[in-house]
């Protein structure tokens, strides 16, 4: 059955992204939250805090059976029927502001009248722009792309770039990655194409962090990361579809907000000085590179 | 003109609220930050940071012009059409988690078709549920509204119980108030009670922060507060219709956004220990009472 090999390859994917997680902090440790889910189903919840790198962040799996909801059915254009849902995400946000924040996702939907569809994607959210970890993320994922299909790559940056943008701030979250959503066709080789995303994350970070990790960064750097980080709230909560899925189909809260930001500052009419490495960013955010 | 009438008002009460909250706490003061809208008019936004009391808050005034989006006429049930919108609007967030957050807002509308509507209110978020402070606030707008019609006040208190509730937790944002909207009928009686509602403010409020200010409290509390200011961003970014409203149409977003903390925490599983004095305010948003 679909589900199953969906729903078994994100739990083994959990497990292996976990232990190259704490190999690479050096201290941390998951704790594991299992919940089951009102309507069938249920979720492996994984939180990591106050490691050596990661401040706090999540590696979570569910796998629930529902109804869909009147606003649930409108937006996909069908009648309200029942729904399988299975997905992995996973959202870290390291103490260093050298460090990115990073977020991968990748789903599976299947409806009660046949149709299926995956969606997914990773997203790199910097405090500093370095551009070789711009490259090397972005180098990755075009790798992954491209082997399932010529032109892919651009494509999804395209996508990730529309879909991660906070337009009250004219500003993208972060410096992108690819993004995709009703993916539909053969099973078999959009499948292969998941597992190859869900293989891809670790090569894909791993290496900035290792290169960022040891960076110094003070007072100020952390400043503007808390402040940042603010944004990263709003997109989330204003505009991101996946926690509107989560809280509207009665989701487990602490599941779906686990990827806010440990500390977070908002401060009225917070701006970079000109010529700084922050203004460096906030310009990278408001004209997307190509950087692959 | 009605439109200047209501648009004067918010002005002068801009003043004199933003004047007693200057001698409340002693050292902080209002700077100002005046802004064009670009389809017409524009605001006032006085922004209070890093007071004796305040850790940040803003008391704006708006009057803006504009044409309505189809997303805001659907929601109105009417066609796109231009509206004039004034209105005041404050948060406060002290610094101690003993003296309560609180909002309130007045405001006008009047569209091309000569509908015009009046909606507002004000609620209270504490960190600590002190009794007196509860009923203190409660009875005046009690006052407020009962001078103006018998049995609003029930009608009004139930209104913000319902309004300022986030479905996804199962809590109130605070202990309440009052809440209105889509007031319409005779200008007068209306514009009265909302300039009534303006003038107590103050009333509903310093008591409350005087009486608190001094309380003794330490990392514990903060920690409480940082967790519960999280909540607070969560309605504002998730339900509030007005923060919607103004981010759709295009409003000045340093102003809207005034309303988020200035420090947040969110801590994946954070629960206050039972029979606490957190636990007692989680309980009291779970089950709002009748505090006048």
């Amino acid at each position: 059955m679909r589900r199953n090999q969906v729903s078994t390859f994100f739990l083994s994917l959990q497990d292996s992204i976990c232990r190259a997680l704490e190999e690479a902090d050096g201290k941390a440790r998951f704790r594991e939250d299992p919940w089951k889910h009102d309507s069938g189903g249920g979720g492996r919840t994984r939180i990591v805090q106050e490691g050596k790198v990661f401040e706090q962040g999540g590696v979570n799996t569910s796998a629930v059976e529902g109804t869909l909801t009147e606003a649930l059915a409108r937006r996909l254009e069908v009648k309200p029927q029942k729904f399988f849902a299975a997905g992995i995400s996973l959202v870290l946000h390291p103490r260093s502001p050298m460090v990115p924040t990073v977020h991968t996702n990748l789903r599976y939907l299947e409806l009660e009248n046949g149709d299926f569809w995956f969606g997914g994607g990773a997203d790199l959210t910097p405090y500093y722009v370095f551009e070789e970890d711009c490259r090397h993320f972005h180098r990755v994922w075009k790798k992954v792309c491209e082997a399932h299909k010529s032109g892919l790559y651009a494509r999804l940056k395209r996508s990730c770039d529309e879909y991660f943008f906070l337009r009250h701030r004219g500003e993208a979250r972060g410096i992108g990655g690819i993004f995709f959503d009703y993916f539909r066709g053969d099973f078999q080789p959009l499948f292969a194409f998941v597992q190859a995303c869900g293989g891809s994350f670790t090569d894909s970070y791993l290496p900035i962090l290792q290169r960022r990790r040891r960076d110094p960064w003070g007072e100020r750097e952390r400043r503007w990361q808390l402040h940042r980080r603010g944004r990263y709230v709003e997109f989330n909560l204003l505009y991101d579809r996946g926690t509107a899925f989560g809280l509207e189909t009665g989701g487990r809260v602490e599941s779906i907000l686990m990827s806010l930001p440990p500390v977070v500052q908002w401060t009225y009419g917070f701006t970079p000085e000109p010529g700084s490495r922050e203004e460096e960013l906030v310009k990278v955010l408001r004209e997307p590179r190509d950087w692959a």
